[in-house]
This record gives structure tokens, sequence and C-alpha cells, in this order.
């Protein structure tokens, strides 16, 4: 069990003075840095496995280099605990991805340490490089650093970033953080590869390198030159990164300071792009983790001593799971059914699904493009792929939903999960744009369940429909409406009213609310007191044209609803459906406003927003003022 | 100078026609093939080197499998003229890309060896491994061939699928078509590293084993086995595709039948993902194209025995020479200006700049995604990026506009061509959603310059700004207003009056036409006729409240109109203002259709649209009748 008491971390509150420390002193100071984080994640919850696994990296990579003159750009971000608390954060870790508090991932805003802002996967090379050339152009010499997992490194923006940097004369240095795990176990012929380049002897060699070779320390340059001959000589002949410009050292153990700090020294002497490969282990200090580091992935708050333990109260059922189920049913009714996933096995509500059907599961690997088009050439050949993904990253597959799948009309189901506000996350993995930019392509369907049983509902309509149709839902749980066990869908294109106004004799205007997904019950709610009529509209697109006439004629007003940004969003569908038909009448649009929203508790975030029962009614009766309200 | 006339190509309207043919007639076939393909490009204009450069290739691939059972995909696909020929559409090229006639790209929908859409770079792979997978659930046994060219090999897309289809257990063939081009010269290290392969004796070990190691063609399977060996240990020991996976073979030349015949034969008997490498040539048999294949790559008419001649009358100025001159000189002025392009430099109107300012230009390959996340991060050190891409390829760097440019607010410049209808080449890069995708954005900012002095005004307005602005402005000329000397811009987000609505007496409708972008000319001309207000918008975000709510207080209806999407488009930024502000006016939404518009004369294709003088005249007219209309 990790220290918990932090002695030496306390004296720190700038890398400046961790460059004043002797190496046993390093060594004494990762063990509270791992004992800190580990303390710190069971209070708030937040990312565990990948932080343990960072830490000596990060002490390292401080001591070597003058952060925060020269730059490190950390990928996907999750990692950056230990690098928080050593960069003057320390007393703010207990405010982690908390409403005002520091952000769980590294933020441009937040720290001068944080060059840049990072969440989703695979930017920090091409960041990186940008980083570096700038400099250059201004003359000022500096190292920047991309620290990148694995996972990370099977996208493909991290391919073009590599394949860029390879021929680029500047001081980039690569660490490739290879743990062997994304969030979901690792897949692909990169992978493959790395685990070859680490087996056996090569492994062995190069912590004994580590450990032997490094440790006399002749005269810098001359130095250089000779490990880098003997690191090439001793690991492996020509790696993929030598192909691809880069001067490739490693693998070397990334738990161990004696290996890393001399290794990096060595490498600030070299000119050109340089990789280093650093194996290291999530979870790394912690015996829970190191066994299941997907289960302390991302854990909540848990007591160190037990580790996670099992809710004695039921969880209520997410629309994740809504959505995982309804797949597994869905592929024992259809055979031609199959299920794709870009690394994201677990969130995405897919592994009961990979168990029970194998040989039609993919995970594709950290690749939103690829995913995306493979689903294409699947169902040109009679296939029905169900796409799991985020909203956030299909932001990643845009080109390909568009050119591949909507342009040849192909039918595959987008399962868009974290569709709206996501809370701990932030605003790099909010869901708020795929109204707005799905709705505009020609060809797709764009389903917003109101909750548990009509995300299966839909998901069932959308995977009857002979073309592309995605279906958004919300992270976590919803209205709690069970959803019911067959695999009936809902009709393409319709909505329902669910609460008609009652007070026909009243002289105040006539409000009906046009709900889009799991507002329908906060609207609802608020419709009680003011007496407006709701309509669940069910779907973005196409537009129940025929209900929003008959709801348009027999009311004053309107109220779009959706949780998601009002610029082109589905309120603006409305109007332009009034605006085609020549139907005038005032809208109000409520949904997420041009903002980017940081993270905090997902209903505190909402109602800041507005669009919580009391927001709604709030929002409606400000804008007309001769509604009755109900007190 | 290739074969005019073509008697064995005129027997062949099926590939079963040409898997009869012996070797040497293919060789007569591929000599006709060369020339039909020169002499029917020299009458429609299209796409010319790279169709010179694949006959033999398609010969070969029609020849060893049995299309369409066996599914050929053909990356980006403009390459596709000798399959198209092959395939029984020799007698409509002379309609290629007109109105009504074949796509310059594969389509689905015109041919069942069309097997997948492509006009996109480096999504074949993904397609040909899901058509693949998807074959072999169904117990199908066919082939799956990829045929990607070297530039298309370098997108983080392409480099997603290998690392899936390297581990994938299926019959697929990625055929490497390395002609050292894509359109614009090649950059990045996988280049330099397939030039190091073709390079010296490997090349030439290989075409000598093409021809004599093939030939004696012993048993199938044993012959398959032997030449795998000697292939490996032949050519290079261990490449980077083997790395991931593939089992490499090559290169060989791509205009050998010889050579490619009994090697494409012989890959058909191995089992696994294959990779073979083949060299081809663009322009190959056509003198001035081999030359020059950069001003062959997609030429307009042109007599095949001068080649292009400059024409005497100076043609107008276009928006991408516009968008060159102001880079440059924005560049001269202000020395922190980096240009950036995804290997568009030509198309992109970058050769001036690249030429007088080598070390400010950026060419990443094909790499949008990288490309703005690298703007991104130049940024972060004070540069100031320029990012010059099509509207349809922001699309593929969508989520990092979004993660890393617009959220940590990087004053990054997007120069977005080709936005609107493109013309010849079709639905596939159409530049019809970016209004809708980039509004709906916090922190960005969207013009639409209304003509060519506009358009270098308000890039200098954005470049002004200290956020994310995109400029878009369409294909070719506009209105032919000249640009001004100065880089004097325009206020941010603000609009102009261009025409006032004259008779005041009148007791028709008092109409406004609100126009984003080049649609204000012909908005002017029909209003002329209407007698309506013409409002020059400039900019779809941020809109200018204080402009709209000035004109629509003045006036009984509003028309909007832009060459974009009317779903979420610029339109639907009026509408939300005015439902925001809670005033009440009939509008009346012109734009792009909820539909995919195919190739044609882009003049043709708005009028089919409605976006013509005579079509805004007609639309307004029809909704608004009684509006006076001068006769």
């Amino acid at each position: 069990m990790p220290s918990t008491s932090f002695p030496l971390l306390e004296t720190i509150d700038d890398p400046a003075q961790l460059r004043q420390l002797a190496r046993a002193q390093l060594k004494v100071l990762a063990a509270e840095l791992r004992g800190f984080v580990l303390e710190s994640v069971s209070r708030t919850g937040g990312h565990l496995s990948s932080n343990l696994g960072t830490v000596e990296l990060t002490v390292a990579l401080h001591h070597v280099f003058q952060t925060p003159h020269d730059r490190l750009v950390w990928d996907v971000g999750h990692q950056t605990y230990a690098h928080k608390i050593l960069t003057g954060r320390r007393e703010r870790m207990h405010t982690l991805r908390q409403q005002g508090g520091i952000s769980g991932f590294p933020q441009r805003g937040e720290s001068v340490y944080d060059t840049f802002g990072t969440a989703h996967s695979s930017t920090s090379i091409s960041a990186a490089l940008g980083m570096a050339l700038a400099a250059k152009r201004k003359g000022e010499s500096r190292h920047t650093v991309a620290i990148i997992g694995d996972g990370a490194m099977s996208a493909g923006m991290a391919f073009e970033a590599l394949n860029n940097a390879g021929v680029a004369d500047c001081n980039l240095l690569v660490v490739l953080n290879d743990n062997d795990m994304s969030i979901s176990p690792p897949v692909g012929a990169l992978n493959r590869y790395l685990a070859q380049l680490m087996s056996g002897r090569f492994y062995a060699a190069a912590k004994n390198m580590g450990k032997t070779v490094l440790r006399p320390m002749p005269p810098l340059l001359e130095f250089a030159k000779r490990f880098e001959q003997q690191a090439k000589g001793l690991v492996v002949p020509a790696t993929l990164f030598e192909k691809f410009g880069f001067n490739y050292i490693g693998p070397i153990d990334g738990h161990d300071l004696d290996s890393l700090i001399p290794t990096l020294d060595n490498i600030k002497g070299l000119q050109g792009p340089q990789f280093l490969h650093v194996v290291t282990k999530k979870g790394q200090g912690y015996k829970l983790a190191e066994a299941d580091p997907v289960a302390y992935h991302g854990p909540a708050r848990f007591d160190p001593a037990v580790g996670l333990v099992k809710s004695s109260t039921a969880p209520r059922l997410t629309f994740t799971q809504v959505f995982g189920q309804w797949l597994c049913d869905m592929a024992a009714h259809d055979e031609r059914l199959v299920g794709i996933t870009p690394a994201m096995r677990e969130g995405s509500g897919m592994v009961e699904f990979e168990q029970r059907f194998p040989d039609r599961y993919y995970d594709v690997g950290i690749a939103e493009q690829h995913a995306v088009t493979f689903a294409a050439g699947m169902a040109c050949e009679g296939a029905k792929p169900v796409v799991a993904i985020y909203s956030t990253f299909l932001q990643r597959g845009y080109d390909q939903l568009i050119h591949d799948v909507a342009l040849q009309n192909l039918p595959v189901v987008f399962a868009l999960d974290r569709a709206g506000l996501v809370g701990a996350d932030g605003a790099t993995h909010a869901g708020a744009y795929d109204i707005a930019f799905l709705r505009c392509i020609p060809n797709m369907g764009l389903a917003c369940p109101a909750d548990e049983r009509e995300c299966r509902q839909l998901l069932s309509s959308a995977y009857a429909q002979n073309h592309p149709v995605a279906v958004r839902y919300p992270r976590g749980s919803g209205a709690g409406v069970a959803p019911l066990a067959g695999l009936d869908g809902l009709p393409f294109g319709k909505g329902e009213i669910r609460r008609e106004r009652q007070r026909q004799d009243s002289n105040a205007p006539r409000i009906a609310i046009l709900a889009f997904g799991s507002l329908l019950y906060p609207a609802l709610e608020a419709a009680d007191a003011l007496d407006a009529t709701v309509v669940n509209m069910r779907w973005a697109k196409p537009l129940d044209d025929a209900l929003l006439r008959q709801v348009a004629e027999g009311h004053d007003a309107l109220v779009t609803l959706e949780e998601g940004a009002i610029m082109g969003g589905a309120g603006s569908a409305v109007t332009e459906t009034l605006n085609a038909a020549g139907i005038l009448r005032p809208v109000l649009q409520l949904g997420l406003a041009d903002i980017f929203i940081e993270h905090g508790d997902p209903a505190k975030l909402l109602a800041m927003q507005g669009l919580n029962a009391a927001g709604i009614r709030a929002a409606i009766a400000a804008r007309f003022p001769a509604i009755d309200v109900a007190r």
C-alpha cells in the first residue's frame, strides 16, 4: 500500500524545487506522490489506473526538462494528476472535476504548465510538433515533449503527426507510454507489434541497459552518440518508428527513475525527432488497480483499504445499459447485426454483447474515422452495422458519416451515448453539437428518446430503416421508465402529445412545449404549473411536420426544448418547418447557450443553463408574461 | 502518342470478355485503353494523369479477379476511367462529369462494378475490410481489393484501417499504387520510406523477379509459398507493412502486365491480409502528362496533339487566387503568419506563398486532422496560422476544430475554399454543410464574402481577431469586383444594406432579402424586379443583430439566401435571433435543399436549386403573392 503521509511532497510547490532533489529523494517523492494520488482520487473519484502508472514518468520529465519553459503535452490528459500535484495544484486536488474546481484534464487557463488542453485521444504529437516548429521559427531554444499512450497511438491522427514530424527538423520528443491498455483492452496490429518489441530479450536487454550502460555517465555528447548506437544495436534492429524518421530509444522501464532520468538527460542532447518507448503498468503500486485496471480506470469515491465495493442498493438503469441490452436482444433476433466500437467496449455498454456474440463484435481501436467507413463497407455487403460511439467522438468520424454512409444512403445505426452535458469530464466530452451537425446531412435520421423505454424502442425503429439513423441519449440514467421486453419500434419520424392544455376558458396565451429527448420530464413538470401542452417530438429529423402544424394551429406560442446547442438545433428545425409552411408563431428556443460548459454536477449544470423544471417555467413565464402561472 | 483507334477495346463490354484474352492481347488492349482515356479526357476534361497511370493495373485486376463477384475498391476514385470503360461504360465516357452523365468517381448507383463510392481520400481499406469481413460472416468466398495511392496512404484513416486489418483473418488485398504523387508533390516520412523501398537494387530486383521468377508457373500453392519467401528475401528484409501484419509483396512495375498478372494470380492463393506494392507513373504513355503530372491532374478540354495551351484571354480572377494573393501580402506584413495545407497547394492557391515564404509554408500531407491541431499548437506559441482547406475536407478535421482550436479559443484562420456547389466533382466535394456545422461551435466566427473584394477584406478581418474565424468562399470566380490592394478589413460581425426598397407608397409587402455570400448578386438582380431591400449580411456568425432588428422593424417579411444547406444554415441563424428577440416576421429561407446534389454545370445546378436571380424572384413572388413584380 502506498504512502499516506507526504512530508517531502508537501515541500514541492513548483517543479523547480523538484529539480533540486537528489535521485534518492526523487524516489521518496515518487512514493509519496503515488500515495497522494491514490488518497486524493479515492476521495473525489476520477481517473486512477492511468495516473498511478505515470508517477515516475512525471517526476522524471519535470526533473530533466525546464518546465514550463520546456513544453509537456500530455495526450488524452487524464493521466496528469501527478503533473497537477507537482505544479502547484496539490492543495486543489480535492476540488477535482467538481464545479469551480480543477479540471480532470490539462487546461491552458488553469496553469502555465498545462501547455495544451487535451481530453480526446491522439492530439499530442500534432500539437507538440506545431509548438516545436513555432518555437524554432521564433529562435527560441526549448524542448517539446508529447507523452502518448499505446492506445492513443493507434488513432490515425497520431500517425499523421508522426508522418509529418519524422521529416521535421526540430527538437521534438515523443514518449510512448506503453501500458498495453487503453480503456478497453488493446487491439490492432500496432499493439501486437509493441508487444513484440517488449517481449523476451528486447525488454530484458533494455532494462539492463538502462541500469548498467547509463550509470557511468561520460561527457554528454560523446555519450549520447554511444548510447544511441548501443540502444539501437541492443534493443531492436530497426523499428517501425525509425522507418518514420524518428530516432527510437527503448523500451525502458517507466517505473524506474534510474532508467528514466539518465535516458531523458541524454535525449535532451540529441538533435531531430526522438522517440522514447517507456513501459509502464496501469494501476502501478496499488494491487487492486494493477489486477483490474479497467475497473479502476475511472472509479467513484472508494476506501483505498477496501477497494471498490458493489453498491448494496441496485443502481438505476443507465441509457448505456439499455443500449447494451437492446444490442444483445436484436443480435439474437437478427443475425445480420454487427456491433462496432472505437475502443469503448465498457463505456458503450458492449461487454455482454462481446461475450455472447464474439464474432459479431468489432473493436477497431481508437479509430473513429475507420469505424464509420468500416461500418459502411459492411453495410454494402448486407450486414446491419450498429456503431456505438459517444456524441463527442462522432465528431471525429464526421466526414466518413457524410461521405461514406449518408451519401451512399447505407443502413448504419449510430448509437450516440453521452449526448448533452456529461458532468465531471466537462466541455471536451460534452455531446452538445450532434443535432446541429447531423440534421443538415441528407438521408440521416436522428431520434431523441425521452426515457429508457423510448431509447430501446427508437433503437429498434432506427434499425428497421433502410438508411442511416442516429439515436442520441444522455449519460447516466433518465426518468426511470422501464424498457419493454420486445423489439417493437415506434413510428419513424412521429412524435406524440403527452399533455394537453386543460383550461380552455382562460385568456392566457396557449403555449405548447416541444421537447426533444429526456428534457421531456422537466417540461411536463413545468407544464403543470403553466398549463401548457407538452409534445414529445422524439425525432429531430425527420421532424413530425403534421404534428407540428397541428400543434401550431391550436396554440399561440411554441417553446422548443433540447439538451444540445440552440444554434442549428432541433428548435431551429421547428422554425425552419414553420417558415417553410408559412406559419407565424412566437417560438422560444431553449437549449444549450453558445458557450463551452465546464465540468461539474450534471444536474447543477443543467439548472445553470435553465434546463430544469424551474428554469423552463421561469423562461416561459418571462417570455410570455400573460401566461397563467399556478402558485 | 497512344493509339487512337480501338478495335479490340470496342469488343469489351464486360470484364468477363477481357478474362478470355491472352496476355499478348491484353497488352494491345491496354495500349488502346490508354489511347481511349486520353482522347476521351481531352474532349470532356477530367482527371488525366492518374488515369493514364492505372491502365495496366486496371486490366490486370479485372483479368485476375472475378469482378463483380470479387470486389474492387478504388481509393479517391478519380483513377477509375479505365475501370469504367472496361465495365460497360465506354460509350458513356463522353458524358463524364456532366449533368445526367456518368460520375468522375465510382458510384454504387452507376454500376455493380462500383462497389463503394469514393472521392475523399483514404477510405478504401476501411471499406474493403468491412466488405471482406461481412462476406466472410456470410460464408461467401470472394476477394476484396483496395487500390490506394501513396498520397492517400499518408492519411490517418488509412493507418487506422491497416492497424485493424493487419490482425483480421480475411481475404483482403491492399494494392499500394505508388506513383510518388498526390495532387501536390508528396511530403512526409512514409513517402520518404516508400522511396527507399523503391530505390536501387530493391526495385531492380523486384522487376527482375516479376519477369523471371514468376514465368515458370509451378502448381499454385507450392509456388505461392516459394514466391512469398523469395519476394521477402529478395526485396526488403522486413517492411513497415509487415510490422502491421500484412504479407508484403513488391515493389513491382505497375505498367508491366507480365509482372502484374502472375503476381496477382499468386496472391489470390494466399491467406490473410496481403499488401502489394506497385510502382506506376502518373501520366504514363503521354509525354506531356509524364513531364508535368500536376498540370495534367485535372485539365479542361485540350488537343492531345498540342497539349495544354494558355488561354489568350486573361481568365477571371478566382477566389482561390484572391486568397493566395492575400496570404502573400499578409505574410509580408506580419511575420507571425504561417500557412498550412493538407496536401492541396495548387487547389488552395498556395504555390506563390510556398515560393516566397518556404519556411512559413507547411504541407502536412493528406492529414486534415493533424493539420488543424498542428495549427492549434503553433497558435499556442504565438504564431498566426492560416489553414487553407476545402469546406468538404474540413469535415475531416471537425473534432480538432472543436476540441483543439475553438475550445481553447486559439486565433486560427480557416480559409474554406469550394464552399457551396462545386460542379463537375459532384456531391462528394460540395461544401454544403459548413455554415451549419461551424455556426454551432462556441468562439467561432464565420464570414461569407459576397465577392472577390470582400473575400480579401474579410480574410484580413478574420486574421485580426483573437479567436478562430473561418472565411468561406465558392469555387471559381465571383461577381468580378476587383480586390483592393491594402490589408484593411471590414468590421467584425457587421453587414450592410446594399439596396433600399424605393416605392414607399406601395401597399405591397415590404420585403428584405438577407444574403450571405456570393448570392448577393443574383439577389440584387431579383430585388430590382421586386423592389426589395437587399442586405449583405457578410457574417453567418456572429450575426449582425442590430442590423437584423433594424431591417426587421422596417419590413413585413424577410428572405434569407445562402449557398449552403438550409437546415441549420444562416437563415436559421436569422430566425433564432428573431425568436430570441421576440420579433415575429414571415421568413422565407432559400438555400440548398436537403438532398445530395450530383455533378454538373455549377450555374445550371444553382438554377435547378432556384438560386439564380430568376429562381429567387420566383420563390419570393410565390411566397408573397401580393408583392409588386415589375414586368
